[in-house]
């Protein structure tokens, strides 16, 4: 086995291109053999094997800079870096992250879970290495949909303006987490592909052969203009490409070539998802990432499948009966159709989808577009990538107060994805925002009912949030029903103590709930639905004449919904009212099976129970 | 006078070129002695004269769709559209907005304050257009500065991939608010000016004199490709350009022509920003805006100089001055050297400086590049701004708790500029995220004091946020020093209320409990200077102390300050406090005078004095 004798990467340097290419096998054989058993990213990371077994080898890293946009692309990256050992451990609790952490290796340059954040980061290490007069290089790794993201875009334009010491390697796959949306991915795969193009390039070729050497050079530079790169020599980077990246043969040399040149150098591979395992070579998209245990010859999931619906199904189902009733429902996604659900929506109204690409920004101001003219348009979005819009939202949204909805999927913790990717953050940051109403479901029921209130709203911007994952296996209502704006419900009555909670906290609340009221704590439920507008009037009566309440929430407590009840007390100047607040403590959440994390930042039914306690006896 | 005779744009269809050259005339003349009084935006809006009358002319509006970026090149369309009469109410409290507004006109279809928002609004009406089975052209008019935002780059992208019918008019005046930054400008300005580039193409026309009619096609192919507009059509935009977008006789035919055309077209027009005003034209930076009061020959102020320093004045010389001793620090801009007072930074420290140009989120994280370095960088960015980068600053810089200083300029209302620049967000968004120091001066000299804090704290990602305008006037300590992280002040004594204000709300605090006191209502003013982390020994024991607490800021209620203050309360599990919360309510606040819109929305000295009041005799 080579790859046992891999502690770090300068134990690659020896090894012949043979010897790297039996690497390449082996790390290809543990990761099947690990994500067969443990779920993660998979076809991604099958895809650059070559290139981060090329990159440790030319470079020399840690010295040299590597920076991996998203980070889920890092698997081989994290093998050849001192995490063979723990790589089982991945996105399990306490065990390894599924991305980049600058915690976990001082090989992880720079962590990123979200897209298209390497080459500004990148720029920033190369513009520090010039001030601190330091010498080394920065490569950052970025793949064809990550460069339709509007910040790598800016970066690029910055760096050609800056003209720093930087390489970016464009990881081409030909499909992002979807196939990639936009002109610029179409253009790259025109490239390599038309026959046209070569055909061009071979005919300039021969045009030089026939014309006076003056009128050469001249052509010589015409011909430079045609190639694939002019994008990014438009830019101000040195092209260098297509290659192929998954061939070692002609990788390592390149790179090692490469590695000699300065100034910004844009090299474009081309690169496999899946590669090495036929299922997902066949099946890139369905093997973007796989959930655990599945059989190795087939690629078929060995997890029964369950009865019980994701709140994603419950949500695509919803929208795509709402939308045959309604002509002005559209939806949009930023290259995230099948996590959304909105694929099935595609599927059904072809004419009626929009992706624009790794580009919420766009998204979300493409959509406020489209209400402009009356339409009534759904982006559905997971919590945390809202962030990217947060000054659309804000700016061309809810300025203007025009009806768009929004779904946020997997809001809360999300559990083996971490830090950046949960979505906790999403009802501090909407509620305070004028104009915005915000929604969350007890359960897959209330969330169709929730969705139906909100295309049946027309006063302005809507959010309905909603965790990943299934739901909890409640009787679903043959039609959903607009809710009142605003409107809570009493869960569960009682006297001694009072649980506001919202989202997938009502439950525990009442579960805990029927403990406390078994140990004599008689306790009421209100099930918020809206952070905004509360339901001030019961809320406030409830509070009042029970005097004691604990708020639940699976988000951020600084800001949040908790906060947002002390707001209203206060308002009324009602004193006398303890309020202990259950949620997401100040700080980043690591990842991790949710339950235990629920369990470890105390707002599990047990958490409940022990805080409902404390109160009624501090009584 | 043609100008009083155009009610809408209607009347423009019946006037010959020579008509229309007489009105560019007098609307120039109109708007000088309008601004020469009242402040606004100034050359921006003297470039587009023609731009706005050759649109109204060819295009059918409000039937066709102009969607203008950032707006405040728009003036001569609001003097087109039916606002000549209200033009001298401009930005001033109940009068006319200084951007577009959807509210104020139909002929105002999309508003925008931030930038490089309208190629997405665009393309989202296009594709509602189509939807709709409905008819009319979508124009969107942006400037080479808003281009480099990364926003306007992912709406090309989708734009190109979607291909709806709809223009987008360049309007590059080869300088934003400051000449523009990045690789694409550049490539604007060497294109329009470079021999080479004219060269090249001629050259490519001999060429094809003495090469056989075979190869001649593909030579024209070459040849085509050689355009200016590569870039665009790299994205899958026809281009047509560089025009003269000062000159209404070739501009009113070319785009005529071009209303003909369908798909994604660019259209490149070079216009001259202050033009017709020789001042401005020499000078457009310094004419990007002007106060009102300026003589109109030389073009110099009238209003007198003051004397006590702007804070960006006291935030710049701090800079600098730390800079001279610490030489890890750095700036960084997304293109506003001088409203940040950079330019002065840069001045001294020109390799120490970077302007991303108008790309927060690039800014951002190129910052969190540095930090990782070892470096200090410096964000000096408006409020407003930062929400673009406001997942930048989570994911990029908090999670991974870089040492990045944010300076947040024009904190709170700004006055004149209205909703979409009125920076009142940060305080709930920022403190929401953890590992992040939020802190607000009282005064120009604290800010000194704050940002000296933050040069010297190493722990993570620290903000400092600041109004707009000069400051008090009070004596500038020699020497800044930093302040205990999370340590608070008691500016004045008191029994029986305390106000606990944070930013430039301390000092009318301290008003209000001079008349306070002397109505016999004893009032303590504590300067809370940290907004996260709190005070909260210091805050706590005052609270329980005295009962009755004021909290007041210059930001949004909803999980803004007075929040954090609640929260806080009730952690401790502290009841029998009466809190009452002033500041920005739940609503966009409109343009206007800040000490009418303080008085409006109830946070001035007088609103603290009758809150005051209230809450003492409802004890």
């Amino acid at each position: 086995m080579v790859l046992q004798k891999i502690n770090d990467p300068s134990d690659l340097k020896n090894l012949s291109i043979r010897e790297l290419e039996t690497l390449a096998e082996e790390m290809r054989a543990f990761m099947l053999s690990v994500l067969s058993k443990h779920p993660g990213h998979f076809a991604p990371n099958f895809g650059t094997v070559e290139l981060a077994i090329a990159v440790h080898t030319v470079f020399d890293t840690p010295r040299d800079k590597v920076i991996w946009d998203i980070g889920h692309q890092a698997y081989p990256h994290k093998l050849l870096t001192g995490r063979l050992d723990t790589f089982d451990t991945l996105r399990q609790t306490d065990g390894i992250s599924g991305f980049l952490s600058r915690e976990e290796s001082k090989y992880d340059v720079f962590g990123a879970g979200h897209s298209s954040t390497s080459i500004s980061a990148a720029l920033g290490i190369a513009a520090a290495r010039d001030a601190n007069n330091d010498d080394f290089k920065v490569i950052a790794i970025i793949g064809d949909g990550g460069l339709t993201g509007g910040m790598a875009l800016e970066a690029l334009n910055a760096a050609g303006d800056f003209r720093k010491d930087m390489l970016v390697i464009l990881n081409d796959n030909q499909m992002s987490i979807s196939p990639t949306i936009g002109a610029i991915s179409k253009h790259f795969h025109k490239l390599i592909s038309s026959r046209g193009y070569n055909k061009l390039r071979s005919g300039a070729g021969e045009l030089m052969e026939f014309i006076s050497s003056d009128a050469k050079a001249l052509a010589q530079k015409i011909e430079a203009s045609l190639k694939p790169g002019t994008l990014f020599e438009e830019f101000g980077f040195r092209y260098f490409g297509p290659l192929d990246g998954n061939d070692l043969e002609s990788l390592v040399p390149i790179l090692t070539g490469i590695r000699e040149l300065y100034g910004p150098i844009l090299v474009h591979v081309v690169t496999k998802k899946g590669l090495g395992y036929t299922p997902a070579e066949d099946d890139p998209v369905g093997f973007y990432s796989v959930s655990g245990q599945f059989d190795l010859k087939t690629g078929k999931s060995l997890r029964p499948s369950s009865a019980i619906p994701k709140y994603t199904d419950v949500f695509s189902r919803t929208l795509i009966e709402e939308a045959k009733r309604n002509p002005r429902i559209i939806g949009v996604t930023a290259a995230m159709p099948g996590g959304t659900g909105l694929d099935k929506f595609a599927e059904t109204f072809p004419d009626r989808c929009f992706d624009v690409g790794l580009a919420e920004q766009c998204a979300v101001t493409f959509s406020a577009g489209l209400a402009t003219e009356g339409l009534k348009p759904v982006v559905a979005i997971y919590s945390t990538f809202l962030q990217r819009g947060y000054d659309q939202v804000l700016h061309d949204v809810c300025i203007q107060n025009l009806p768009v909805v929004f779904a946020l999927d997997r809001a809360g913790l999300v559990g083996a994805d971490g830090p950046t990717h949960h979505g906790v953050f999403d009802i501090a940051y909407l509620r305070s925002i004028p104009n915005m109403v915000v929604m969350a479901p007890k359960d897959e029921n209330e969330l169709q009912h929730l969705l139906k209130t909100a295309l049946s709203y027309e006063m302005g911007p809507i959010a309905v949030r909603y965790p990943r994952g299934t739901g909890l296996g409640v009787e679903l209502d043959a039609e959903p029903k607009p809710i009142n704006i605003g409107k809570a419900e009493i869960c569960r009555e009682g006297e001694d103590l009072l649980i506001i909670a919202i989202g997938n906290r009502v439950y525990p609340a009442l579960e805990a709930a029927e403990t406390l009221s078994e140990t004599g704590i008689n306790t009421c439920v209100i099930n918020a639905r809206f952070v905004k507008p509360l339901d001030t009037t019961l809320i406030i009566d409830m509070a009042k004449e029970i005097g004691k309440v604990i708020t639940i929430e699976d988000g951020i407590l600084m800001g949040g919904f908790g906060s947002a009840i002390l707001e209203a007390l206060a308002v009324e100047g009602i004193t006398d009212v303890r309020v202990n607040s259950l949620g997401v403590p100040d700080r980043f959440v690591e990842h991790g099976d949710v339950n235990t994390l629920y369990d470890r930042y105390g707002y599990d039914t047990q958490a409940i129970i022990r805080a409902g306690i404390a109160l009624a006896v501090g009584a």
